[in-house]
């Protein structure tokens, strides 16, 4: 697409999915059909997580005295919350912030929880709103003021190894979910001076969006004891002896639903893979007046064959052209689209238009294999989703061996691009400064031999940068 | 129970449902068990309201010069209302409200959606968080400052005559809710001067607490065209001449979890309905050391059966006595216990254990017919409660024909008290304040005849009154 900004504007409108005519900046209404989009990517998520953790909910507002307590952390956070200053005509006796995320509303409580090495580990998520006073230029699902699909999970341990264990599942689980949305991701670990605030390290995800840009779309953060020393969260071992936790954190938002619209879409509007979609099939009965009765008997009894097997079906018999019904079905885009009209069912074969390729498949019609076989087209388009856009961010990420090229790539064909770099911060913010660039982070992964391509010394890590939302 | 009161407050803490010592006072945290009953409550909801409205979600910020459009409405709200004044170090420009309710969030949208008569009806709902800046007293579940399960639904239609069809339909979905929870209620429309800030008048749900006081579980309200006009909601009829809308809401909270606690529990802790309970089964083997295996493998194969089959099932295998779990399971209201022993097994019996009733079934086993035998057992727990509960909510109204009768009826035997009256505001205003009671409103199906035992004039409704949550 030559502007994928203005696409993605207009997509969220036509395909219905947010209303950003709301009449406060960055805070938007979730539509019916967008809603059913967040509801299954959030269902495919908790199946994930409710294997080892409990889901639980925890007030909205925060003491200003328990936010500020951890110093590091408020400084992240302090210029982008939103205070309640009131009640009624009241002025409060204490600010309440409105969480910019949830660690100070939790983890007092995780202090009263927390009694002895019994109580451990506690696994817990939520999905809740946060808020942020942006004063950068907002745009829905990316940047917002209110947040409203934060998912965050929040784990606590009794030693560092069982928290730094926890990392690995965290991103495990992180890892299966974009691969099932077919969201291609670069893992990383950010620098020092783009870690979350009060933690040990951070692990992120990023894509690689059409326009070249990153997007992160998901984190993993080792908190080490900082937060524990903080809030006071201590177990007594079988010494008897107080020890402070060890925590991890994990979260993901609104941005996962931007990088499913912004991976697949195309000029004819939305890609959606079959996990995440409203209909992951829509029926199109094609009427003449003469044989209606005998299509549509047909259809009827295909969309329940569909709907018992547990496939997201529906059925468009309204009374207008079936162009106009492919057209919006296309925008809207519904993986799979089936057509059935008199000749049809005369030569026991249904039409299959997939929306991923354009392809169309003269399916025959077996009543005791529909079912499988419309199942086998479905992951057939998961998977050619998941190749295509995995190529994508492949294509678009780039090894150079020269200062000169990290900004000559970058400039010319965005994406992410990859150099050794000695890993010190004091060159790593000159990189930055130099190139108008962001350092993503490290990755651990991969082993480097050779020199900083910056400052000479050796090299230490392979390094990531690209410009980024 | 001899003190209610105190019984709600441990039965929170005791049975894992909310912690409420959050530093924010009427602010909560819903712990995992807590979470399922409420995500059980809503599933139930939920499935109902889908087959004619769809989810969507607003934000939770209202601009101030929305929140106070409507006169009515703002005057009823306004004492309460959170407002958001800073941004970071930031005042803004215009306060932000922390949503009461959401109509001044909604309906400046449904504004724009709303064009031609194409476009009507409208039918959604959202589940948010709702804030209030109570004043009064405030206590788990039932008076809080967040009201976190806040689920309401919002409707618009082109004439009045279907807004009217939608309140029975708003009246049918609650009524069908609180039989499946086996909570009784008894439904009113509330009085002129108490009735929803705005609307043409409000019908309310409220179960009879077992202090004998009242509990508004549900609303539903026929909103006219009164928010039509303040937000300009019009469309444009087949004479293409522009008509306001009609509109409904209707919602319930966190009081029905209350109304669930409450309804069912004794002195031994919480007794839940199957359809929220966590867990509808727990299995406890009854272990020695010679014959672990065989129960063991008795047990693993009926939890999967169960589980297969739908029913939602734990197995209780840790190392304490079987006393305690059954003392733990009854505290935290699993509706059926199932143990099995080495001689259960040699007899081909399972032994269950009716929550609600105490009452012991030595069942035969079958491997067969097993699913449906405790299937059945856990249809009939939910029947015994609603009957129960029904005959409770029965026998705590009471028909008077003095106005001596009724203040002392209420104050004796608590509960609801009926009697004939006029329908005149200022007749009704003086009763109140006699008698320090609330009127809850009138029965509009029950017909009338006779003389208004406070003003002598002639009765038009048969009036409740009770003492109110």
């Amino acid at each position: 697409m030559k502007n994928f900004s203005e696409w993605f504007h207009n997509i969220l409108e036509e395909a219905e999915i947010i209303d950003s005519r709301y009449p406060i900046k960055g805070m938007s209404v979730w539509l019916p059909r967008g809603f059913q989009i967040r509801k299954n990517m959030l269902n495919t998520l908790e199946e994930m997580l409710n294997k080892e953790h409990e889901e639980v909910l925890f007030p909205m507002l925060i003491p200003q005295s328990d936010l500020a307590k951890e110093a590091i952390y408020v400084k992240g956070f302090e210029d982008e919350v939103y205070w309640v200053t009131k009640g009624g005509a009241n002025e409060l006796n204490e600010k309440l912030a409105l969480r910019p995320t949830s660690e100070t509303s939790i983890y007092p409580m995780f202090a009263l929880w927390v009694r002895s090495h019994m109580d451990l580990p506690i696994k817990v998520y939520q999905t809740v709103s946060t808020f942020r006073y942006e004063t950068k230029h907002t745009r829905p699902l990316i940047r917002v003021r209110e947040i409203t699909t934060f998912n965050e999970t929040h784990t606590v341990h009794a030693t560092a190894e069982e928290a730094e264990e926890q990392m690995k599942t965290g991103i495990q689980i992180y890892s299966d979910l974009f691969d099932k949305l077919a969201v291609p991701y670069t893992i990383s670990q950010r620098p020092e001076w783009d870690k979350f605030p009060g933690s040990e390290y951070t692990i992120a995800f990023d894509m690689i969006m059409p326009d070249g840009k990153t997007l992160q779309i998901g984190t993993v953060h080792n908190l080490g004891t900082t937060f524990a020393k903080t809030f006071d969260i201590t177990y007594e071992d079988e010494q008897s002896e107080h020890q402070y936790v060890y925590q991890t954190t994990y979260g993901l938002s609104d941005r996962v639903i931007a990088a499913v619209i912004a991976a697949h879409g195309d000029e004819k509007g939305l890609v959606l893979p079959p996990i995440v979609a409203p209909e992951e099939v829509m029926i199109v009965p094609i009427i003449f007046k003469e044989n209606q009765d005998d299509v549509l008997a047909f259809t009827d009894a295909l969309e329940a064959k569909l709907q018992d097997a547990g496939i997201r079906t529906k059925q468009d018999k309204r009374d207008i052209r079936p162009g106009k019904k492919y057209y919006e079905w296309e925008n809207k885009g519904v993986p799979l689209r089936v057509e059935v009209g008199p000749r049809d069912l005369e030569n026991k074969k249904i039409v299959l238009n997939r929306r991923d390729t354009g392809e169309k498949i003269f399916m025959d019609y077996n009543e005791d294999t529909v079912v499988d076989d419309i199942q086998a087209v479905l992951d057939q388009i998961t998977e050619d989703l998941k190749v295509k856009s995995n190529k994508f961010q492949e294509d678009k990420t780039h090894y150079v061996e020269s200062l000169k090229a990290v900004s000559k790539t970058i400039n010319k064909k965005g994406g992410i691009v990859t150099f050794n770099w000695c890993g010190d911060t004091e060159c790593g913010k000159q990189i930055e400064e130099e190139f108008n660039i962001d350092i993503l982070g490290t990755q651990p992964q991969v082993e480097v031999e050779g020199e900083c391509i910056h400052c000479g010394k050796e090299a230490k890590h392979r390094a990531l940068v690209s410009k980024t939302y």
